[in-house]
Parts: structure tokens; C-alpha cells; sequence
């Protein structure tokens, strides 16, 4: 099978222009097929502070209110992803942007209320690879930002690690699928603030283990989770690491079943 | 040759909860092929108004900073478009939004500075139909905002009413295209108080004409040119008027050459 790489950008990459348009200029330069997506959390919140609209966070996850929905969508959808496909055109790579809710891509649901109510927030239900594949066959590169819809009207913000993780399962049939997450970090770390803890290699026991110990926390735990999520769906490897590491032969975490 | 409907929404339809979801539902229904144009204007300033960012306009014209930029390409691409997409979507269509960099479908140049400098407004160059055509045959439904590219990294602010006319003409060799132009008038009117004053058929002569005496000015004037650019390549029907025209057999402005 052909290997489609999937490549996830989030953390500082995203919200910094410097490292964006760095990013970009190598990702264009990336052998076809590969599909690009990105989160924006920091923009959003800078946006809605400039509107006076109150920033929502439990443990992490937004909170998406009408209001907060409306500027995710902006941020998302319009600023950053025009943004990074103008980017990539300009450097002869011819991306596509979209949401879930483009050709109906990615249908979600509003997640329930339990004891949190996350508002507009959305979990993936499934993944219509259809227009994907035809992009990819017209060598486009598709750049979904993490906007989904309930295939009711109504759209859903999601979260990005999720909306890669999907993506990559539900083309694991067509292609050896590699999902790449790339942020500020060299991967996962045993010490938050100690390059030098690296794991290189992250297999499902370890992650139980380290999570028990209280030694992988906060956003690591649902990063994880997803990569997990994808292997078990077919992906066929998964990196967690800075952006070189798609590049050059740089130390990255590798997660494994 | 298979008819076409390219349907340009803009004023008071737009701007208005209420007139755009009773347009988006009618607008659901009607059979394929079609595509549907977006502007946006004046939700764009109230977002701009909200965030201190000064509205500058010359004879009706917006001036695009690099400020406002970003607010039209967050309300247009993102905001405006995934709403109409996502509703159109629950309503059984299956549309796909757009903007000119994606896929590098419309190019533009940035407008030269002359007397005025318009700032990041694109002045349009190319359409590039290949992905256009290509959805059309998968039974989607192009959704496009009035933002467009240089195919050098920059995105650039484009008149809807010339996005839509520049669609329908680099379509006209594959389909018998109808372009319609709907707002909040009946169509071209002698007395913009007078809907009874309504223009049933407008030629060029009569535009000429009509221009010379002062009876058509203001936004009436580029609106009719874009008509006229749209027939001279080719498009077979260009109407102008409300969007119940398009459903019923209801008074409306029809230009001809």
C-alpha cells in the first residue's frame, strides 16, 4: 500500500507565525499524499478576549458556548486555515482547506451533558473518506482544521488531536497510514521541563504504568489516548515530536500497541 | 449542454439570520448542478466595529488593511461560509465551502495603487476549474466566499458579485450557465423607492443610457457590469432580483446584451 503521511500541528507551532511559516515551507516541500491538520487554542482565546467574550476551560478542555463557538469557527476555519492553505499555494503545494462539515467529512455529536457541560463541543461519530480520497487521487493535500458538524445544522468544535486521529483510522484501509503529532516538545517526557527524559518508544503497558505513577499528566493523557485509538484502528505507526522530526533523523516518541 | 444555476447572495440576505436560513432551506431543494456565492459586508464591519478596527470604504468600496483582512477572511471563509454550509448540510445538501486559494481555484492580483489604495483587494485573474468541475460531478455543492489569492501567500478581499460572475464564465464552456444575483430588490430599479419602477429586461444600450442620465448609479453600476462581463463569455442567462425568483415565476431583472 501506498503511505499517506498525517500530520497534526498544534501547541506553539500553531499560534507563533514564525514557526508556522517554517513549518509550512518544509510541509510543502513534503512528498504526496499527506493531509495537514491544526488546532488554534491560543488564537481563539486572544480573539475572544479582543471581543470581551469570557474564555471557558475545564481541566484543559474548552468550553464552547454559543459565543465561543462563533470565534472558533472564525479563528479556525477562516483566519488560520486560509491562512495556511494561502501559505502552501504560495509554495507549490496545492492544499485544500475544510471542516467536518465540508462534504460532509467528519459528523459528530454534541457531547452529552454530565457533570461538565462542554457546550458546542463535538465527538467524532464518523469519518466520510469520499471526497478525502478524491482529493488525494487529484493530488491535493487536504488541511482540516477541527471543526466538525452534527449533520443537523449545527457545527461542533473538536478537538484536534481527535479530528487527526480519526482522519488517519478511517484511511487505514487505502493507505500504511502515518500519523505524526507535532508540537513544541521532542515527544513525550518523563520530566515536562527535561529535553533529555525522552521516551522514544511508548507502548500501551508503559503508558498505563506511567500514568498510575502520575508521571505522564494534563493534555499528555487524551494525546495519548488518541494515538492508541489509531493504532488499534490500523494505523500503522504514530510520532509524537517536533516538527524536524519529519525531516531529519531526530529523537521523537514512537507509540506502540 | 446541462444547465448550471450559480446563485450570488448578498445584502440584507446575508446579513439576516432570518432571510438566510428561509433562503438556505429553498435554496437545499433545488436540483443540481448549482453553485451558491457569498458576500458578507456588513456582519464583517460589525465584527470590525466590535475589535476597535476602523471601517474604511471609498464610494461604497471596502479598503482592505492588513487588520481588516483578517476580519473579512474570518467572517466570509469562516463564520458566514461553515454556517451556510453546515445548514445546507443538515438540509439534505450536500455543499462544500470554498475560497479561491483552495485548490488555487480563483487567482487574483492584489488591485495597483492609484488614486486610492484599496489595500489587500483582489482583482481577479484566473479560475481554475479542474476541482470545481470535479466536484460538480461528484454531486456536490460549491459554497464560495468573496476571499481569494495570489498564489503567492497572500490572500486578498474580491467583490462577490465579480467572484460569481468569474465562476460563470470559466464555466459557460461545460454548462448552460444561469447566473442569478439575489438581494432584497425585485431587481434593477428606475426609482430605488418604487418597486413598481422595476427594469423586467435590461441591454447594454439601455445601461448605457440609463447610466448617462443618473437613473442607475451607486452599487447598481459595477453589479450590472459583472452581468454584462458574465454574458459577453458566454453565460446564457444572467437574472437580478429576490431569491423567491428562483422558485417561482416572480417580477426580476433580466439582462441581456
Amino acid at each position: 500500500m501506498k503511505t499517506l503521511k498525517i500530520i497534526k500541528i498544534g501547541g506553539h507551532i500553531i499560534d507563533s507565525p514564525k514557526l508556522l511559516t517554517e513549518f509550512l515551507e518544509q510541509y510543502a516541500q513534503l512528498a504526496a499524499p499527506k493531509i495537514l491538520i491544526h488546532g488554534g487554542g491560543k488564537t481563539a482565546s486572544t480573539l475572544a478576549e479582543n471581543l470581551g467574550i469570557p474564555v471557558k476551560m475545564d481541566q484543559g478542555r474548552r468550553i464552547t458556548d454559543e459565543e465561543m463557538l462563533k470565534v472558533t469557527t472564525m479563528v479556525y476555519a477562516g483566519l488560520l486555515n486560509k491562512h495556511i492553505v494561502a501559505t502552501l499555494q504560495g509554495a507549490q503545494c496545492n492544499a485544500i482547506g475544510l471542516t467536518g462539515a465540508d462534504a460532509n467529512c467528519i459528523e459528530a455529536q454534541k457531547r452529552p451533558v454530565t457533570d461538565i457541560d462542554y457546550g458546542f463541543a463535538g465527538d467524532i461519530t464518523k469519518v466520510n473518506t469520499q471526497l478525502i480520497l478524491s482529493l488525494l487521487e487529484q493530488q491535493l493535500s487536504p488541511v482540516f482544521c477541527a471543526v466538525t458538524h452534527d449533520k443537523n445544522g449545527q457545527l461542533l468544535n473538536t478537538n484536534a488531536d481527535t479530528v487527526a486521529a480519526a482522519i488517519a483510522s478511517s484511511l487505514s484501509a487505502e493507505f500504511d497510514v502515518m500519523l505524526y503529532y507535532c508540537f513544541e516538545k521532542k515527544g513525550v517526557l518523563k520530566d515536562l521541563h527535561d529535553e533529555g527524559s525522552l521516551l522514544e518508544t511508548l507502548c500501551l503497558d508503559d503508558f498505563t504504568s506511567l500514568q498510575q505513577e502520575g508521571i505522564i499528566a494534563s493534555g499528555m493523557i487524551p494525546k495519548l489516548h488518541n494515538c492508541f485509538e489509531a493504532l488499534t484502528h490500523g494505523v500503522t505507526a504514530v510520532k509524537i515530536g517536533i516538527p524536524a522530526m519529519l525531516f531529519s533523523n531526530i529523537p521523537h516518541t514512537t507509540v506502540q500497541l
